[in-house]
């Protein structure tokens, strides 16, 4: 039988396939009247798909670019911020604060957990300036309190930013950017976008610009206003991704597709058909037996899946390649071997979990150390699905 | 008649169309084994068409973001920096130096020209940490002479690196990189590589890895030790804008067949041609009457062309793309209405270039503001063509 290459990954995700038409015969200048029109449509129709009225900008780089962009750009040397870790991304920002010589107060959690409102509190004291943590920790499929956390950032008054890392969590989760009070939030464009890494995108807030007027890190490449300048004019302040772009106009268009001409019902759609990939893989990973890694608070970018005892996730991860094409991912830096993550976010749809699920049930029955029972992982999947096509009409009953 | 979008801008360039291909369908996420090996592959492939045994990296930026990756990693605050400018991308590593706090020291030449070798050897103190330049400034169609400004760098010892933005020298020019002693060269995908922006690369000698370990610049996502690390293992630091490393693996495939298997010799092809492009496009233009902008330092990138007395270039710009929907370039910053650029780095052979001077014929006849005899600078582009493709045979009569 033929095996398709899948991605189950959390980013790169499978590709939308008006998007690789799009980037394949993308041939407009990016200096001409005809890419400024497009660049400025695209820039809009991202900034309905973020859902802000801050400016949205697009980098030429992976998210973490636009990480650094987030340190740079809003600390100077010696400035106090407060950053939130409870896995490999959060540990990233401690980086980034670190290079660019921040004081830094961490509040740390183990991965898998999420925070404490009340130990943050305790922490925000008036002198920090930032704030950073992720959406979504993508290496061990937790979702944070966005909300929680901004309500508390925001009663620290103006001089306390809060910087999102939603990388995977823009287009699975959903956020009142501006009603919140989120200074800077960033996503990238592997993930809900359903097109290949190389862009990563932000909105940042007026007092985040505010900011940018007094701090002193060097930034030449990732300098925001000069970005912001450019977009003004539709475009950008160094070479854009030209390819990209044109594949992020089309995925923008899907969205709106998806909302019957409108992007934000479109962006809905996404978010809930994540949600619910995400509520069916666990479902069927936990009638299997397994455990999820992150079950106070998973995320519907992903699910990340603890490796039955004594069986390293690899094994599991290499399972999927070698019988199925099927790509998941496996845990990263102290993770790897412990867990495997499975995606959601972006351009899966019911056949594609059903089929991740009934590979999954192929993979523990090979090398799952413990007899399965076909169908079991299947059967509450469908469950979850039949009860969520029916939530409308007819009282839930699983 | 049809009317086909044609880029003529020195970057982004015509796309190669197996690389079109690659990049739609590129499926593989950047953390498996089989990516690995492709980019493992793509980076030795690209140590043969940069010409070094330097190490060798991609990163995921336009090439700008090499260009302040070799201020941030090179230098630290205060550190004394020979910076030659001739033109807009000369400023941008003013600006660069400037943006991470160095002592500048600027030789500048007007634009259109090149620098004297003299007076580079009197500004070259022993305390100059680095020196920094472009192969070919894009915004003149200037070609410096890297070699000779490398001999004398290197006889200033080894505390001054020369650092050579060749963004569109690369496969466009010869550089002996070891030979000579350059210790960073730079180039973009968008140039000869004949894929879409979204990717620089460069390579760095033993002399630059030396100096980061003591230069304190604030860098996370353009760190290049962390990048050469990861390379080692066939990976990036950050997430790879994969689907141009799969149009990267083609274009050097390609490359690799114009040499008849051996990519060194692919890359003499593309030089050479773009070299007979640029001379085609040279006697043509003089031909009509047009003065080069670049007289004296022609690069084969791209050439120059000053508009005629009283006609803003926008409006020849305007014209090419009217009418045959051929995208030329305007001057850049101060020269933009003083020039046009025609490009022929890449993906252009003779057709392109007998196509864009016909079609400069009949631009000049209809706003050039004097009569045109058709077939003036077509016959002079011939005549080029012609002898070249006699030079081994027969004498060269022009």
């Amino acid at each position: 039988m033929l095996r398709k290459n899948r991605l189950f990954t959390p980013g790169p995700t499978p590709l939308l396939p008006p998007a690789q038409a799009a980037m394949a015969s993308f041939s407009l200048h990016h200096r001409t009247a005809d890419f400024r029109t497009l660049y400025m449509r695209a820039l809009a129709d991202l900034k309905q798909f973020v859902g802000t009225k801050n400016d949205v900008l697009v980098l030429a780089s992976s998210g973490t670019g636009a990480m650094e962009a987030s340190v740079s750009n809003l600390t100077s040397p010696g400035d106090k911020v407060l950053v939130l870790t409870a896995g490999k991304f959060g540990e990233r920002w401690r980086d980034l604060a670190q290079a660019y010589g921040c004081a830094i107060e961490l509040v740390t959690v183990p991965y898998g957990e999420t925070f404490r409102l009340d130990e943050i509190r305790k922490r925000l004291t008036s002198d920090v300036r930032c704030v950073y943590l992720q959406a979504t920790e993508s290496s061990t499929g937790a979702r944070h309190d966005v909300q929680g956390i901004v309500k508390l950032v925001r009663a620290n008054g103006d001089n306390t930013l809060l910087v999102v890392d939603a990388i995977t969590g823009l287009g699975t989760t959903h956020f009142d950017i501006d009603g919140w009070g989120i200074d800077l939030i960033i996503g990238g464009s592997q993930k809900a976008l359903m097109i290949p890494p190389g862009l990563a995108y932000l909105a940042v807030s007026e007092r985040a610009w505010q900011r940018m007027e007094s701090t002193q890190s060097p930034r030449y490449y990732f300098d925001l206003r000069k970005e912001r300048k450019a977009a003004a004019r539709g475009e950008s302040a160094f070479t854009p991704a030209t390819s990209l772009i044109g594949a992020l106009s089309a995925s923008l268009d899907y969205i709106r597709q998806l909302g019957e001409g409108d992007l934000v019902t479109g962006r809905g759609v996404l978010i809930a058909g994540a949600e619910l990939c995400a509520e069916m893989t666990r479902a069927a990973v936990q009638a299997l037996g397994l455990k999820l890694f992150s079950p106070s608070c998973p995320a519907a970018a992903l699910t990340a899946i603890s490796a039955p005892p004594g069986i390293d996730s690899g094994a599991i991860v290499k399972e999927f390649r070698e019988s199925f094409a099927a790509v998941v991912a496996n845990g990263q830096g102290e993770m790897k071997g412990k867990l495997f993550r499975i995606a959601h976010l972006g351009y899966y749809d019911y056949v594609d979990t059903i089929g991740i699920v009934a590979a999954l049930e192929h993979v523990l029955a090979k090398i799952g150390g413990r007899p399965i029972q076909y169908g079991t992982g299947l059967r509450a999947a469908q469950e979850v699905y039949a009860c969520q096509a029916n939530r409308e009409t007819v009282p839930a009953v699983v």
